[in-house]
């Protein structure tokens, strides 16, 4: 059964309302999400792939994206964690990874059953979009010190929704490819 | 702006793992949901639809449903509440009411941009069901006393999920039909 | 690698424009279908599966569509193929038996592959249901004597559009079912 | 009613199987694909939206499959027609326009029901995008100096079917847009 390492959302600039919460968690977070990075990259059985939020950008693809947040105001954020050119990118115009994207097409024909999923925000985009994958019947794990909250209360039941009814593992980034 | 009171998964046996909290849920706000029901039909303004898991049946449509659970333990959680034979009914195959479902193009086609969900479980397919309508852009409205739960603290934390993420109104069923 | 034989839109009134035309296709069709969906259902490798439109008939499931028919002026087309009560029965709203319903959810869950496409309209449903099959990466067989038309000339230009652009195979009904 | 110019498949190396015929067709249209996309481009009401396959490129977007076709062969048929900086630009992964991709949910939100249909193949994609098109209720206009096959007869066919059963206009490009 092969894995995809899904980074979500962090190409962000982060001038959104909470953003100052949000910037807190995923500094935070961003350590744990560049280690899972550097060793899904090393991985030959794990396939690393960016879904973000365009944003209502249309014409924007990785290349415009991420040319926008290496010149915005918290570059810090996203240069350790940034895609590399040859990563898997795909991107979203809605809060779940799987609405009206071509992720669960490209993910059948890898071959890809299990979901790693970092990134923000933990009671928002990871909580959507682990549902969407738990419905297609595809494995979820949760790295709990690789994903980035907004409410800290509203985060700890979404991890536990995942835990109960997706049957998601929250686990330590560390623990969370094997 | 036309709305939809949807009546979700109380077509049930109440044979699963959990099913003795759930059955106790359902028992409270069952009357909060029979009256919400009438007063939906009375309204010319207002559909209402019936979505409900086929539990793996795949020959069952509105007839075989109501038929096997007429049968069952719980025929007092469902008679109160049953379908009437103009009803629009769709099934389901998972979680939420709009994965691989007609219910989307139905609510286009009648013109309903406001959903009122009402049903079970709070928790599990009410926010998926919630979740995907908000990301369709459409306005959600949960009355609070007409749906079911399996954990409390999990129901409310999904409350608070729908009115802070997903824009929804939590409210009493009686001012849940304007 | 399991096979569905699926028989779409045979539960039909006939009272729309055209019928005439399609009525004595679908007669001289007939006994090709009739013989497919017994072989099928003889054949434990084979899942039979009914796709049929609603006709916007919002609460109706196998039971209220087949009864109508059977009460309407063309009874004889549909008896000799009607759904027995254990058959997969799926209702669709628009043209493809793939829009909208939980048809390719269906199919994965039971590991089919490849799909034998019977019935009608062959230059309608029975070539977009092939289109939408062929995307999904699913074999897709047309058994050239079991499928009806309204246009002749356009259901021979479909039935080389999808050898041609969508890999599948359109043999005699009697060599479909391997 | 708002228009949307669909330019379909025209960042393209040709070099599949098939190529040099369609190389010839794709050339006789190249003009009245430009002059489209000059008027749709000046016109308020309409928007300019490309849509092209990836090839399997899951981290290519408009800057990587654009810079990749101008340094290909064919450079001479894609240069006329190039997107511009801030058109509209999809990727898609399979045939059609809608699969997997939010073009739909952006035309909605954009206000779009009518949809113009240009580029490549007649009998293919263009065929299969006008059907799934019809299928959400959108209007379909397909101009014929406008649009490129391989297979001249079943293009021939593939716009009878479009006019008769998706009830597209097929016009002269001068006309589609009104």
């Amino acid at each position: 059964m092969k894995t995809a390492l899904i980074v979500v959302d962090m190409l962000n600039e982060y001038d959104h309302e909470d953003a100052d919460v949000l910037v807190e968690s995923a500094r935070a977070a961003l350590p744990g999400m560049r280690r899972l990075i550097e060793r899904a990259t090393e991985d030959d059985g794990v396939e690393v792939v960016y879904v973000n939020d365009l944003y209502g950008e249309w014409n924007a693809g990785r290349t415009e994206l991420l040319e926008r947040v290496m010149q915005g105001r918290y570059r810090e954020l996203v240069e350790p964690i940034a895609p590399a050119e040859d990563a898997i990118f795909i991107v979203k115009a809605r809060h779940s990874i799987f609405y009206e994207t071509p992720l669960e097409y490209m993910l059948r024909q890898q071959g890809v059953e299990r979901l790693v999923l970092a990134g923000q925000v933990t009671e928002q985009c990871i909580l959507y979009s682990a549902l969407d994958a738990y419905i297609r019947h595809m494995d979820v794990v949760v790295p709990r010190d690789a994903v980035a909250h907004i409410h800290a209360d509203l985060a700890d039941a979404a991890l536990r929704m995942m835990e109960i009814n997706m049957r998601a593992e929250v686990v330590p980034a560390a623990d969370s490819l094997r």
